[in-house]
């Protein structure tokens, strides 16, 4: 998404936005985010088919962009390495994001029906992570534990990233997440 | 929990488990658990206060061996170290309840809601992983992360561990996962 995506798409994200963190989640409705927008609800609906799915209308693409990059790393990539790859792909996705990250974590964090789902999306990516893997010949448990570490560091990152005071790339932040992994699983 | 829990509500248990395995979690009715125990609905609800923690009971227990190992760890332990501690002391508590375990995770496996409670509980023990370690000095994000790996691969060891064919101790399952995850992060 970002700059490439539909102008009244982006109004109707920004708008839902404002609302949610505005009025709550759960208050607000389909009519008042077309209203803000100045669109129609039919626009809303030709974008998103609920309420929900602006905050998690990107996971499939997220999804996809993990397993394409797990797909086209280098066949002599071991899992970390290939993990690695991924990272980097998901840097690239969220770049210029950060301020749609902050507030739909704020929004995400109100609400205990959005944690959870937040929850299934993750596990739902290191399920994916895992696959990507074993299509890549990686063994269990091997894959399995490195799709959730994967995600782990995605997850930690993502938090810091969206943080207050962070100016960091996530990318860089995704990095840093594998790198302290490394150093704490090498030490005793 | 095992053999040194009061024997009726080992019948509950059992009972219970039966009951969700043959007719789904859903439809079973705490009435029917009682009945199929040979007990009341009110001894069932001096042990439980609803079906659901039939399955989920255990996770304040196993939040507590989780927490108090971290914290009896010798205090040279870093943090990969206490992952170790923690895990050893998890596969103590799960001795002798592999045959619960298999039952409650095909029960869980059934159940769209059940699947979601399960994440929760797994995330609410990552972040309890993390705050433990904080307590003991390490520093976040390695904190975060360590919690995330640590509950990682207790949640693939534990899958294993009820895998049909397996008869490996879960202890040694989980020692393997974090031999592996060594392994993985040390390559390439």
């Amino acid at each position: 998404m970002g700059r490439w995506q539909p102008e009244s798409r982006s109004r109707l994200e920004q708008a839902a936005l404002a609302l949610y963190g505005e009025r709550g989640f759960e208050e607000t409705t389909v009519a008042e985010i077309a209203a803000r927008a100045g669109l129609t609800e039919r626009t809303f609906f030709r974008y998103f088919s609920d309420k929900r799915e602006v905050l998690f209308g990107g996971a499939g693409m997220l999804q996809q962009v993990l397993v394409d990059a797990a797909a086209v790393a280098p066949a002599t990539a071991g899992p970390i390495e290939v993990v690695g790859c991924v990272l980097d792909a998901i840097g690239v996705l969220f770049e210029e994001r950060r301020d749609f990250g902050r507030q739909r974590q704020a929004i995400i964090a109100a609400s205990a029906d959005l944690r959870e789902r937040e929850l299934i999306k993750l596990a739902t990516l290191a399920a994916a992570m895992a696959d990507a893997l074993r299509r890549r010949g990686v063994a269990d448990p091997v894959a399995g534990l490195t799709g959730e570490v994967a995600v782990a560091i995605f997850k930690i990152a993502f938090e810091r990233w969206v943080a207050d005071d962070n100016t960091q790339e996530l990318s860089l932040l995704m990095r840093e997440g594998l790198a302290e992994l490394r150093a704490v699983t090498s030490g005793d």
